[in-house]
C-alpha cells in the first residue's frame, strides 16, 4: 500500500534495523535474553539512561505497559491514567485481566495532558480497604495527541507521586519523538523527572518489532523475568529485538529517525496553519497533527496519502509522520490542501 | 556463539525468511493484520489445512497456546495436558493468570504421550460445580520428548473428546517436524484427527519470530481479535510474521527445514545407537534425541556442540537438531562420542 | 453501641429473621442449596418476580454484584456504571479481579442517577478489538445517594440497552426501599423494566446476613452454580440465607421493614427541611438523607446518634434510617438540631 | 430432612451459637469488623494461639483458603497441595481465578497425607522463570479422609518449608476435630509446628456460618483487609461470625463439640470393625469413617441415616459424625449393619 500519514506502525523498517537483524541471525545465540546482543543492548540503555537500571525487551507496546505496571502492583490496586491514553482506550482489558487491578481514568486538559491538580484529586482514600488503592500513575510521553509534557511538568508530577508513594509509569511508545521535541536527553525526560518504570517504543520509530521496558527503581524489577514469562512477553529469540535496539541507540539512529518524523510534522503544520478552513486542534509538538478539516476534502486527501479520521462527528483527522516521510510527500500533500481550499 | 544442539531456538533464521522480511518492509501496510501479507498467508493456511478455518499470527508459543485455549474456556473450566508438556512446565502461570482456569496434569507413557485410558480417567465430575469443569484437552505434537502421536492415536483421541464435548487443542511448536516424521499432510495430522485449535510454531522451524493459531472450529474464534488484543498478542506490524509464514508454506520451506532437522537427529541416532554406555531414553521420531550418557563426557561434548542436560540426576541429555544442523556437525559429534567411548 | 444513623448494616436483625434461623436449624438439610428451605424461598421469588427466573443466595452484596455480572461477561468486556456507585467506589477491585473486565465510570446527574444520554454516549466502538467491548450496564436502585429511578426512566434504559444488546444489571442492595418509595411491585421495578440480572439485598433490610441474585434472562444463568462456587459465594449451609428470604417475602416483612425505614427518613426530613443552616443535597426518596450541616454540630449530633460524614470538605453528612429506627429516635434528633440551630 | 451421616454441614447449629447470635443482634455495631464482638473474638484467638497474630472472619471455607493463600502469593507462584484435598478437588477454580497461580497436586500416602519426601520432590526449579515458582504448601488437618498428621509430622514439614522459604498453609475446616484427636492445644498443632497461615472452620463444628483465618506470620497479613474486601469475603455484619467464634472458644464449646463428633465416629468404628464384609479404608482418627461396604446395603442404611457414596466404583462410603450425632443414632446404625451382615 502507498505511503501515507495513517500511523507510524504502517511504515516499514529502518534499513539499519534490517542490517542488525541479518547480522544477529548469522550465529547461534542463547535464548530468552541470555545472549550477547541483549547484553550489549542493555549497555546502550545504561549509556543513555544511567547506571543501576533494569532493562528487558518485549514484543509490543501493550505488553511493555502491562508488564511494567504489572511489576509494581498487587491486585487490589488501581492505576491512574489519562482518559484518552492508549493504555485506557486501546489496549482492551489487558491491564485488568493481567493485573486484576482497576484503571481509573483522569480528565485531561484537552490536549491529552493531565494537570497536577487532577492527579492530586485522584489520590484518595488511602488505607480504605473498600477502595482500590492507588499505586501507579501513568502518562504517555508524548500523549496520544502528540503533545509533550515539559521537563518542569514531569518534575512536578514526579515529586507529587514520590510524596504519596505512587509509582510513576511512562508509556514511551514514541519516546524518542518527545526527547527530540524537548531537545533533551532520554535520561533527563525520564529518570531525572522521577519516572520509575518506562516503556520504550521500538516499533513506531522504525524497528521491525520490539519494545523495551526500563526500571529505574529496581524494587519493581525483582521478579521481572517471572512476570515477563507469565505475561507471554519473554521472546525466545530475544536477540532479534535487542540487536535492533542496540543499533538504534549506539548509532543514534533514534535521533535521526525522530527528528525526521517531527520535522515533517512541523513542515506540514507550517504549510497549512494559515488556512482558514482548517482548525489545528492540538499543539504540534512531536510527529503528529490533529486538525478539523472540511469533510469533503477527506476523499481526495486520503487518495493521495491515507490517514485516520480521529473523530467522525467533528471530522477531526490525525496526520502522523514517520521516519520515512519525505519532504516531497509533505509538500505534495500541502499543495493538494491549498488546491482544495481554493476550489 | 558456536552452533550447537541446545535448542532450535538458539538457531538463526532461514535465509528465505529474511528475504520475506526485507520484501515486506518495502512498503507501508495496514497495521494489526489488516494487510495483504496477512491475507495471503491465511490463503496458504487454507491450502494446507482446508477451507473454513480461522487463522491469526502471534508473537510466541506461549501466546499461541494461551490465546488458542483462552478462546475456548470459561474461568471455571479445566484443561487436561501432559505433566511433562511445555504448556504445563515451561509457560509459568500464563494459562492460569489469563484464563482463570486450572491446568490438570496427566501422566504420560514415559515418552511424553498420553494414553487414551488416561484421558478417559481425567474426564470426571461433569456438571459438579465443586470441580473445575473439564473443557480442553491439549497435547503437543511432537511431544516435549520428541515423540510423535500416530494418526490412529490422534483419531482415537479426537473421537473420545468429541463424545465428551471437549475441545481438542494441539501445541504444534514443532508441528512441521511431526508432519515430516509421519509423512502426512499438515491437515491429516490435525483437522482430520479432530483437532479444534492448533498452535503452529514458526520460531523453531527458522522464522525470525512468530507463531500461528488455527481454529478448525470457528465456534471458538468468534471473539478472536478481542482476545488476541487482550492477551497482548496482536502485533501492530503483523505483516512481518505473516510474510514469513506465507513464504514458509507457499514454497514448502517447512518440508525442507523439518526434513533436515529430523534427518540430522536420525543420523546422530544411527551413529551412536550401538554404544553400550549410551542409553537412548525416548524413541527418536522428530528432531531431538534424549539419552543418558556418562556425566564425564559432558564437558568435552558441550565444548564441541553445546546442549542441555535434561535431567541432572540421571545425566539424561537432550540433543536438538535444527534447520541449520549440518552433516559434518553431526559426524564430528559422533566421532567425538566414539573417541570418548574408547578412552 | 448505641443505635444511630450510620448505616443500615450497623442495625441488628429483624426478629422474624431470628425465628426463621432457629427454625431452619432444627433439622439436618442438604448442603449447598439443595435443601427445602432454598426451594421454598425460590418459590417466593417466583411469586414476587414471575415465572421462569433463576435465583440463588449468596453471602454479601459485593458477591451478589460480582457473581451476577460475572455470569454475563467475557474477560474482554466492559461494564458501565455510575462513578459514584457502590460497585465502582466501594467494592475494591473485586469486579476486575474476578471477571478480568473493565469498569467504566459514567457521570451522574448530581443525585447518583445516570441520564440516558450519558449511557448512549458510553456505548462506543462496538466491534473494535482495541477497546473493551461494552457488555453490561449497571445501576443501583436506589442509588448510593438514596435517590430512586422512576419506572419510566428504568423502562427507557431497558429499551436502549436491549437495542444495543447490553445486559441490564441492577444492584438492589436496598431494593425494597426503592419499591416502597415507588409504590410498585418488585417485578414492576425490575423485570418489567427490562432488568436482566438483579442483586437483592438482605443484610440492609434486616437479615442476619445474605443476599439474593435473580436472573430474569436465563441465558446468563447457564453456568450459575459453577460460577457461584468459583466466586466463593456458594454457602454450604445455604438454608440459613434462604430461610430468611423465604420469611421476608412470604410474610411481606420487607414491606413493613422498608416502609419503616423510608418513613423515618421522611420524618427526619420534614422535621429539618426548613432550617436555614442545613442544605439538603439530594432528593429524599428512600431511607437516607444527605445534607450539608454546620461542622460544629457534628460532635453533639454524633453523640446522640452516630452517622457518617460523607464529604469532609463540605461537611455533607449521611443520615441512614433502618427497620429499627423509631419515631422517638428521630424526634429527639430533630429536637437537638433545632436546639443547635438556636444557639 | 432426617439426621444422617452425610456431612457435618448438613447438621444444624449448636444452641450456644444461636444464643450468641441473638445476643449480638440486640444492639447496633460497627460494620466490617470494627465492632466489639470481633475485637473480643480476636482476643479469644490470642488466648488459644498466642500473641502477635492477625485474625479475621470470613463467610466460608473456600473463602478462608483462597484469602489466606492469596495474601502470600504473587500471580507467577504455585501452591503445592494434596491431589485429594478439598482445595484441589472441591473449590472449583477459585484459587486460580483469584490468585492467578497454579495449584500443583501432590500424591498422598493413600490416606490423604503427603509424605515429606513428596514435598521435597515438589520443590523444584527455584529461580527458573519458565516454571511457576513454588511459594505455598497447603495441607488439610485433618485430611479429606479424616486422617490426622501427628505433631512430629507437622514439625518436620514446617522445618522443610522454612528451609526453602515456602509458606505453610493449613486448611483447618475441621481443625477442632484434629486437635481433639491429637489431644493437643490448637497452638501446638499449628503455630508451634511452623504453620504460617491457617483456615479455622466454624461451619462444620456447629456455627450457623463463618470461618476464621489466622496469620502467625504477619508479613502475609499486611494487606489483609484490602484482599479480604477484594475477595468478597469481608462481611458487613461481621459481628455475627465473630460472636459465634467468641463463644465457641471462650466456653470451650469446640472441645465438647469435636469430642462428641470424634467419639461417635469411634463408637461406630468399634461397632463394625470386625465385620468381614466391611473394609475400613482409612485410619479412623477424627469424625469420619471411610469404608467399602456391600453395595446392596446402601439403600437400607441410607434409609436410616443418609450418607455419601465416596467412590461409586468400589462402593466406598463416607460416614461423617457431627456435634449432634447421638449414641442411639450410632447404635441403631450399627445394629442395622449387623442385621444386614447376618442376612
Amino acid at each position: 500500500m502507498k505511503k501515507g500519514l495513517a500511523s507510524d506502525n504502517y511504515a516499514g523498517v529502518l534499513p539499519e534495523m534490517l542490517e542488525a537483524l541479518v547480522e544477529a541471525s548469522r550465529f547461534h545465540a542463547k535464548s530468552y535474553g541470555y545472549d550477547d546482543f541483549t547484553e550489549k543492548a542493555k549497555q546502550e540503555f545504561v549509556k543513555h539512561f544511567g547506571n543501576n537500571i533494569e532493562v528487558t525487551f518485549v514484543f509490543n507496546g501493550t505488553g511493555a505497559n502491562v508488564l511494567g505496571i504489572g511489576c509494581a502492583v498487587e491486585s487490589f490496586n488501581s492505576i491512574l491514567c489519562a482518559d484518552s491514553s492508549h493504555l485506557y482506550v486501546d489496549e482492551s482489558t489487558a491491564p485488568e485481566t493481567f493485573t486484576g487491578c482497576r484503571l481509573i481514568p483522569l480528565a485531561t486538559d484537552g490536549e491529552g495532558k493531565i494537570e497536577i491538580e487532577t492527579i492530586r484529586n485522584g489520590i484518595i482514600r488511602k488505607g480504605d480497604e473498600h477502595y482500590p488503592q492507588v499505586k501507579v500513575f501513568s502518562i504517555a510521553q508524548p500523549t496520544e495527541y502528540g503533545t509533550v509534557y515539559t521537563r518542569e511538568e514531569l518534575l512536578a508530577i514526579g515529586e507529587l507521586l514520590k510524596k504519596h508513594d505512587i509509582v510513576f509509569h511512562m508509556d514511551g511508545a514514541r519516546l524518542f519523538n518527545a526527547a527530540v521535541s524537548l531537545s533533551c536527553s532520554l535520561k533527563e525526560m525520564t529518570r531525572d523527572a522521577g519516572v520509575d518504570i518506562l516503556s520504550v517504543g521500538g516499533t513506531k520509530i522504525g524497528l521491525l518489532f520490539g519494545e523495551a521496558v526500563v526500571f529505574f527503581n529496581k524494587k519493581y524489577s525483582q521478579n521481572l523475568r517471572c512476570r515477563q514469562k507469565q505475561s507471554m512477553q519473554l521472546p525466545s529469540k530475544m536477540r532479534f529485538i535487542s540487536a535492533q535496539f542496540h543499533r538504534l541507540l549506539r548509532d543514534e539512529i533514534w535521533i535521526k529517525s525522530a527528528t525526521r518524523a517531527n520535522e515533517m510534522a512541523d513542515r506540514l503544520f507550517e504549510g497549512i496553519k494559515n488556512i482558514q478552513k482548517i482548525k489545528i486542534t492540538k499543539t504540534v509538538q512531536a510527529n503528529s497533527i490533529f486538525a478539523i478539516i472540511p469533510a469533503e476534502w477527506n476523499e481526495s486527501l486520503q487518495d493521495l496519502m491515507p490517514f485516520h479520521i480521529w473523530n467522525e462527528r467533528t471530522n477531526e483527522v490525525r496526520w502522523m509522520c514517520a521516519f520515512d516521510t519525505e519532504e516531497r510527500d509533505v509538500d505534495e500533500f500541502i499543495r493538494l490542501i491549498h488546491n482544495l481550499d481554493n476550489i
